[in-house]
């Protein structure tokens, strides 16, 4: 270990090398689920040695972590959305959402992310810290009335958008075209953001 | 084997003991996912032979298979709703999904079905050919136009709700009485189902 770590200190390239560890990985475990993925398969993805995955992440648990913090990002984003017009956040929000599933980088993310959370209850506890809980603050902080129940029925629609269209597959969700799954759910994001929620007929 | 076959022949009350081992299963696939649930921990939960399961059911693959038997019926329910009133199809359609989920029995099995097919392509095989493709055909069987597209809306909202109140219960999902989920999904069952789903504006 101390060879290697003496010829990282002298390459100038290593966090490319860093980035292209994390990318192998979000992709596997997102394909593979993160009980399938190993770090040597992850070595294999990008012709390095295991050696060094664990020099630089540690045990396969510590890579998954550092391998979602992306996910970080995403309250943020959300926040930024949130602080715009009320009246087109539906469809801000929808398209943020597509764009983000859309991008292979963060969809292998939030897909890992999302597979590994079913299983897995400290993966779960990570999802919730990471991206649950975050999300529920910003809408708590954006002035919106009940927005931690906008904030979960919000989750939902785009949960089971992801499931059925990158997870499951199932047709036709899989193949919808971005910018129609953006209309499509607009009203709905739209109605659990500033609509009346108690009120069956609201929207029919 | 052939003195359980024996015993069994002579016990009028098999047909219960098959009924615990299917309920037991269901509990188990629904709480452990189908890869850390065994023969031996079904069989202890109710206090019969593992070998008696193996007898009437076979494998822990084609217990599976038989244990998620009942999801069968949701196409033909949800076939007799889209026959009613069309007004207020989004309303039926959401009590009829929130009252499936909170009995037990049903619960179960599609909570097990959902957790197996995003880890095994086996289940999710099974999963498409037992609810989504006959969901997808009682739609088109329904009259309504783009049954489709209404119908992976559908699902795309009710898998989202599955996911996140019953399998990663998070909160508030979790926790919101059934009636007043019921009220939050009608208006957006309603768009999928009769609405114009290529209007963005529409119900806003």
């Amino acid at each position: 270990m101390d060879k290697i770590k003496k010829r990282l200190g002298r390459r100038p390239g290593s966090s490319d090398t860093k980035d292209k560890i994390l990318g192998a990985a979000q992709a596997l475990f997102a394909r593979d689920g993160f009980e399938h993925t190993t770090i040597r398969a992850i070595a294999e993805e990008i012709d390095v040695d295991p050696a060094l995955i664990a020099h630089y992440f540690g045990n396969k648990q510590e890579l998954f972590i550092a391998a979602m913090a992306p996910s970080q990002k995403i309250p943020h984003k959300i926040a930024t959305e949130l602080a715009g017009d009320p009246e087109t956040l539906g469809f801000r929000l929808a398209t943020l959402f597509v764009s983000l599933l859309e991008s292979k980088a963060t969809n292998h993310v939030v897909v890992a992310a999302l597979r590994a959370a079913v299983r897995m209850p400290g993966a779960l506890s990570l999802m919730k810290a990471v991206i649950v809980h975050p999300i529920l603050k910003v809408f708590k902080d954006s002035g919106l009335d009940e927005p931690e129940l906008r904030a979960t029925l919000v989750q939902s629609q785009l949960v089971g958008v992801i499931m059925a269209r990158y997870i499951l597959k199932v047709e036709p969700m899989a193949s919808i075209p971005s910018d129609d799954l953006i209309t499509y759910l607009t009203p709905t994001l739209q109605r659990y953001l500033t609509g009346d929620l108690h009120n069956k007929k609201e929207g029919i």
